[in-house]
C-alpha cells in the first residue's frame, strides 16, 4: 500500500483517520495487550461515516433518533473509544484512552454498553454484532411504523469482520435482514482476509458478495482506504431498498510493519516499529497527542448533528403530552400502570376457573391481556409459534409491508431470534420476547449470556421443558437446561407450575428492567394450584409453602413447574399416611436466593426431610437447596433425571424415571426410616 | 401434483418409493405422533439413491467402507426405518415399525445412533446432520490418505431440509466443506417450501442454490420427484470435483391431503385422509403390510452390495497382518499401547523439571508426545491455533492437496468444528480433538450436547479458562461455563493444575470410548504441583489429597486448574499459623462422583472445615462438595466468582474478585471461629 500516495489524495482526511491509528497504537502500547489492526485498517471507513453521515450528537449519546454504529469486531475496540474522544463525548476524556484495559476503566477490553453510554451493544465473541444490528433495524422499523418518521427514522451501520462473518449466527441475521428487506440497515465488510490463524483463505473462500446477494441484500465492493469510494457507497447503501453490504477492501494494520499479517491483528507494541509508522502517516505529536486543528476538526464532527437533534427535540415537543409521555415511557422500558390491574384481573379469573392447561398454554392466555396494553412487546418464535403459544390476536405480523405488526417469524433461527432480541432491546422502545424448544435454548446459548452479561430486559419462552414433551426424545428433551441458566449471572430462571405463577412470571419479566428472563414452560397439561386468588405476586419471592402440612410437619416437598402436581399429589398420600408433609413451590431459585434469611427460614424450616422434585438435573440448584438452607445430607433426597432421557409416551417416560408421587412418597419413608 | 401421472411414468419405481410413504403413515398412525410429510416427500430421491447409488450390504451395516447416509432432518425418521425395513436390516423387524416412538424401541422419535448400527449419527437438531457429514467426509478423505483406496472409498450422502439450511451452523459446514472441497460429500435439499409456521417465505427468502455456490458447491437443481433426474444428479455429483448440492423441489406429504401445507409436515392420522392417499398411490395392502415383490425388489436392493463388501474384505485380507491389525484398532477407537508409555515418560520428566507452564501449553507438551504415536489423531482450532496450542510439529494441516496432514483450520467456527469433530467421531477411525476459547464453548454448545447423548469420544480442547484471561473482559471469561460443562450427562470436564494433571487428562480423555472430554485449561502460567512422579492416573479418580495437613487436619482446601496454586499457598499460611490444611485437588467432579464412598470418605473426611476455590461459578458442582459428602453449611466457604468478570490484568482481577490466598485463609479462619 502506498501510504504517501494515499496521504497525498485526501490530506485532511488522512490526518483524521491517522488520529483514529495514532490513538490505537498508543492506547494498545500502554496496555500491552490489545488489538491495534483492525482500527488502523478501518480508520478511512470509519472518518467518512462519522464526518459525512452518522446522525448522531456527542453531546447526547441517548438521543432516541440518533443512528446506531455497532462494532460487531468487538476486538477493535480502540476503534469506537478513539472516536469517541476524538468528537468529544464526554464520557471519554483522554484519561480513559491512557487506561485502554485497566481495572475501571470504561475503555475495556471489547466495547462494554453498561460502561459507555455511546456504546450500542457489547461485541467481542464474533458475529453478534451484526446480528443485533437486525435486531437495531427491526425496532427502528416498528418504531417509525409507531410513532412516524418525525421522531424515528434513522440508520443501522455495523462493521464486521472476516470472524463475523464467518460465525453461523451471522447466516442467520443475514438472511432474516434479506427476508424482512430492512433497508436501513447498512454492513461494512472490513475485508482484509486476515484472521487469526493467518490468511483468511485457510479456512475459508466463501464468495461473500455473492452469499449476501442470495440472501437479498444490495451489495458494493470499495477500496476501504478511498475516502470518496466510501462516501459514494454510504450514499448507495441508503438509497438501496434493502439491507446493504459494503465490502471494503482493507489492509489490517496499515502502514505498519505487520501489515496485511495475522500478527498484524494483535497488539503491536514495539516502539521502533510504531515509529515507523507514524513517521509514514507523516504523524509526529507525542504518543496520545491529537493536534488541535485535528482535534478541532474532529469535535465539529461531534457537534454536526447539533442541529438535527434540535429539530428532532421541536418535533417531540410538538406531539401532544400524551404522545410525548407514550414515547417518554417506551424508551424508559417502563410498563404501563395498566398491567398489572390485567395481570391482577387475569389471576382472579384463572383462580376462580382453575383450569387444567399446559404452562406455554397459561403464557398464551397471559400474552392476549398483556399485548393489548404492552405496545411496545415484540413476540416472536423460531418457527413453532403454534407449539410456543407466543402469537397473539392482536399483534399482527411484522413484515415489509405491515411494519406495525409486532409478531416476527423469526424461521429456524434460535441463536439469530436471541441476538436480534437483544439488538431490539438495546435499541429502546422494543420490549422483546421470543420462543423456542427450551432444549435449543442450546442454540441461542451466546446470545442469552450477552443479554444477562449486557444487563437487558429479554423474554426467552422457552416450552417444551422436560421430559414431558415425550415421543421427541432426547434430542429435544432439556435436562441440564434449568442448571445451565441457573448457573449463568443475571438471568431470572422461571418455571410456574400453572396459569397464576405463569401470570406472575410474566409480570416479573416485562417489569425487569436490567435482567434477562427465562420462562420454562410445559407441553403438557397442568392443573391450577393456586385457587386461592391473591393479589401480591407469589413468584416475586422465589419460592413459597403453596400447601402446609396438616399436623406435625415432617417433610418437605419442594418443586417445580410441572412436578409441583407430583409433589401435591405425593402430599396427599403422605398426609393420609399420618406424614405432615409441606409443600413449597419453587418457581423462581434466584429470586428465592435474594429473599432475607427469615423468610427463607419460615419457607424452609430445618428439621423436616426434604425432598426436591424437578424433571431435570439435579446440578440445576438443588444441592443449595437440599443440602444448605438447614437441610442435612441425610435428611434429604431428589426425584429428578441426571441422564438423557427418551423417546416415548409422557406417562411412560416420567414413570420409567421415577419422576412420580409414588417415589416421592418412598423417599420420604425412608428418609425418615 | 398429478400422482397418476408420477405412477404412470415409472410404476416400479412408484411402489418402492410407495412402500416408504405407506409404512411412514401407518407407523405415525399407530403413534399417534410423528413427522409423515418429509418422508413422504423425499421417498423418491431416498429410493433412487438405495437402488442405484449407496454402496452398502443391510448385513452388516458397520462395513468400514460403506457409504454414509445421513439424515440431517431427523424429525423424518420413518424414512430411515422405512429403509432399514425394507431393505431388510436385522435390527429392523416390523415389530419395530409398529412400535415407533414407543418406550424401549429402537424407532425412536428422532434416529439414535447409540439404538441403531446403521443409524449413522443421531439428528432432531437441526442443521447437526449436515454438519456431521462434513466431519464424516473429511474422516474419509483422511482414511484413504493414511489406508488407502482399497480399505476407504465411500461417498456421504445427506438429507436436509429447509430447518437445516436455515440454522447458522449450516453456514459453518457448507463453508468449510467448500473451503476444503470435500468432493465425496453429497448434500439433498429437501427443497418443499415448507416450515411448521407455514411457507418458508414467510421466514426466508435465500436463494440456496446462490449460497451453495458462494461457498464453492457444485449445485444441481431437479424435480424430487423424477427418478431419472434423481439418478443423474447423483452421478454428475459425484463427479464434481467438490461438493455437491441437490436442490430437489419436492411436495411435502405427497399425494396426501395435507400436501404442501404445514399440517403435513406433522402427524397425519386422518383414517379418510390415510385411506385417499393411499388410494391415490395405488396401494391396496393393509397397513404395515409390504406385498411381496415389493418387499424383495428392496431385499434385493440390501443385498446389492455385499459383492462389493466381499471384494473388500478380500483386499483387506491382502494387507499385512500389522495392517489389518492396525486398521481394525483405528475403526475400533482403541488407543495404541505406546500411549500410557509415552504419558508415563511425559509425567516423569516434568515432575523431575518442574516447569511453570500454562495448562494450554502442557497440553501442547502432552500433544507432542501423543500426536506421534496415535496417528488416528485429527486436531484443529477454531482460529486460535497459537493460543489453544494445538498444533503439534507432526502433524501436517489437513487440506486439498495433502489429506495425511492431521490439522484442521476450523476458522471462527466453533459449533461448525464441534459438528464436524462428532462426525469423524461417528465415522469411525479417528479420534478428533479442537480448541477454541473456554467461554465459546457456548457456540459449540448444541454440538456438544450431542457429543455426549451419542456417546462419542470427542475432547474439547478450551483453553483460557477464567478470569485469567485478563483484558479481554467479560463478553471472554468463562464463568459459568464449567458448571454448564459439570451438569451435562455423560460429560467429562477435566480442569487440570499442572502438566502432569493434563497429562494424565489427556490419557483419559484419548482412551474414552463413549464419553466426550471437556479439557479446561488455563492462558496464565501455572507451576507444576506432582512433583513426586507416580504411574497411577490420579486425576483418574477425580480428586485425591495434593498435600495433606501437617498436624491435627483442621481445613480442607478443595480447588481445580489454577487455583491449585492458590490452595497450596492459602495451605502454607495456614499451617504457620498452626492450622493444619489438606489440599484436595479436584480435576473431575465427574470422576470423583464415581469413586466408592471409602475413597470419597478418605478424601474429603467429616471433620474439618471446607473451602471450595475455583474461579467459576459455585452452582458449577461445589453445593454437592461443600454441603454434601459429609460437609456441613456451617462449616464450608466457596471463593469464586458469582458474577461476570472485567477487563484488566490478570492479577488485579484475581484481587479484585477475592480469589486469592488471603482470602481463603480468612474464610478458613472465620470458619474455626
Amino acid at each position: 500500500m502506498d501510504i504517501a500516495k494515499l496521504r497525498a489524495a485526501h490530506p485532511d482526511h488522512w490526518m483524521r483517520a491517522a488520529a483514529i491509528r495514532t490513538l490505537t497504537l498508543d492506547a494498545v502500547a500502554a496496555a500491552n495487550s490489545g488489538h491495534s489492526g483492525m482500527p488502523m485498517g478501518m480508520a478511512d471507513v470509519a472518518t467518512v461515516l462519522f464526518e459525512k453521515h452518522l446522525k448522531f450528537d456527542a453531546s447526547a449519546p441517548l438521543w432516541e433518533d440518533r443512528d446506531r454504529f455497532i462494532l460487531s469486531a468487538g476486538h477493535g475496540s480502540m476503534l469506537v473509544y478513539s472516536l469517541l474522544y476524538l468528537t468529544g463525548y464526554a464520557q471519554m476524556p483522554l484519561e480513559e484512552i491512557k487506561n485502554f484495559r485497566q481495572m475501571g476503566a470504561k475503555t475495556a477490553g471489547h466495547p462494554e454498553n453498561f460502561l459507555l453510554d455511546a456504546v450500542e451493544t457489547t461485541t467481542g465473541p464474533l458475529g453478534q454484532g451484526i446480528s443485533n444490528a437486525v435486531g437495531f433495524a427491526m425496532a427502528e422499523e416498528s418504531l417509525r411504523a409507531r410513532f412516524g418518521k418525525k421522531l424515528q427514522d434513522h440508520y443501522t451501520y455495523c462493521i464486521a469482520g472476516d470472524g463475523c462473518l464467518m460465525e453461523g449466527v451471522s447466516h442467520e441475521a443475514i438472511a432474516l435482514a434479506g427476508r424482512q428487506k430492512l433497508s436501513k440497515l447498512i454492513v461494512f465488510w472490513d475485508n482484509n482476509n486476515i484472521t487469526i490463524d493467518g490468511k483468511v483463505e485457510l479456512s475459508d473462500r466463501t464468495d461473500q458478495p455473492m452469499r449476501f446477494k442470495a440472501a437479498g441484500w444490495h451489495v458494493q465492493e470499495i477500496d476501504g482506504h478511498d475516502p470518496e469510494a466510501i462516501d459514494a457507497a454510504i450514499t448507495a447503501a441508503k438509497n438501496a431498498g434493502k439491507p446493504s453490504m459494503i465490502a471494503c477492501k482493507t489492509h489490517i494494520a496499515l502502514g505498519h510493519a505487520q501489515q496485511d499479517t495475522s500478527k498484524g491483528h494483535g497488539a503491536l507494541t514495539d516502539a521502533d516499529q510504531m515509529k515507523a509508522a507514524k513517521e509514514a502517516y507523516g504523524w509526529t505529536a507525542a504518543p496520545f497527542e491529537i493536534p488541535a486543528d485535528i482535534k478541532a476538526q474532529w469535535e465539529a464532527i461531534g457537534s454536526r448533528g447539533r442541529e438535527d437533534r434540535a429539530a428532532w427535540e421541536a418535533r417531540l415537543d410538538e406531539q401532544s403530552d400524551r404522545r410525548q409521555e407514550e414515547f417518554a415511557r417506551t424508551f424508559a422500558g417502563e410498563a404501563p400502570k395498566k398491567l398489572s390491574a390485567v395481570i391482577r384481573a387475569l389471576k382472579k379469573q384463572i383462580s376462580e376457573s382453575a383450569p387444567k392447561v399446559a404452562t406455554r398454554k397459561s403464557s398464551e392466555m397471559v400474552l392476549e391481556v398483556i399485548n393489548p396494553v404492552l405496545p411496545e412487546t415484540i413476540g416472536g418464535s423460531a418457527d413453532l409459534t403454534g407449539s410456543n403459544n407466543t402469537l397473539t390476536a392482536d399483534m399482527g405480523v411484522f413484515d415489509e409491508n405491515n411494519r406495525k405488526g409486532r409478531y416476527v417469524y423469526y424461521g429456524i433461527r434460535e441463536h439469530g431470534m436471541a441476538a436480534a432480541m437483544n439488538g431490539m432491546a438495546l435499541h429502546g422502545g422494543i420490549r422483546p420476547y421470543g420462543g423456542t424448544f427450551f432444549c435449543f435454548t442450546d442454540y441461542a446459548r451466546p446470545a442469552m449470556r450477552l443479554s444477562a452479561l449486557m444487563q437487558i430486559p429479554v423474554t426467552y419462552v422457552m416450552t417444551h421443558d422436560s421430559i414431558g414433551l415425550g415421543e421427541d426424545g432426547p434430542t429435544h428433551q432439556p435436562v441440564e437446561h434449568l442448571a445451565i441458566c441457573r448457573a449463568t449471572p443475571n438471568t431470572l430462571t422461571i418455571r410456574p407450575c400453572d396459569t397464576v405463577e405463569t401470570a406472575e412470571a410474566w409480570e416479573i419479566a416485562l417489569t425487569s428492567q436490567k435482567t434477562p428472563t427465562v420462562l420454562a414452560l410445559t407441553r403438557q397439561g397442568l392443573p391450577t394450584q393456586r385457587k386461592e386468588h391473591k393479589v401480591k405476586n407469589l413468584v416475586a419471592q422465589g419460592g413459597y409453602v403453596l400447601a402446609d402440612s396438616d399436623g406435625k410437619r415432617q417433610a418437605i416437598l419442594i418443586a417445580t413447574g410441572s412436578e409441583v402436581e407430583i409433589a401435591m399429589a405425593a402430599r396427599e398420600i403422605l398426609q393420609e399416611a399420618g406424614i405432615g408433609t409441606r409443600v413449597v413451590s419453587m418457581p423462581c431459585m434466584e429470586l428465592f436466593a435474594e429473599q432475607d434469611l427469615a423468610y427463607r427460614r419460615k419457607v424452609l424450616p430445618a428439621g423436616p426431610v426434604r425432598v426436591g422434585v424437578e424433571a431435570g438435573a439435579r446440578a440445576g440448584g438443588w444441592d443449595k437447596l437440599l443440602l444448605g438452607e438447614r437441610g442435612r445430607e441425610q435428611k434429604q433426597a431428589f426425584v429428578g433425571l441426571d441422564r438423557f432421557g427418551a423417546s416415548a409416551p409422557i406417562d411412560e417416560l416420567y414413570e420409567k424415571f421415577g419422576i412420580t408421587a409414588e417415589n416421592v412418597v418412598a423417599q420420604v419413608k425412608a428418609l425418615l426410616g
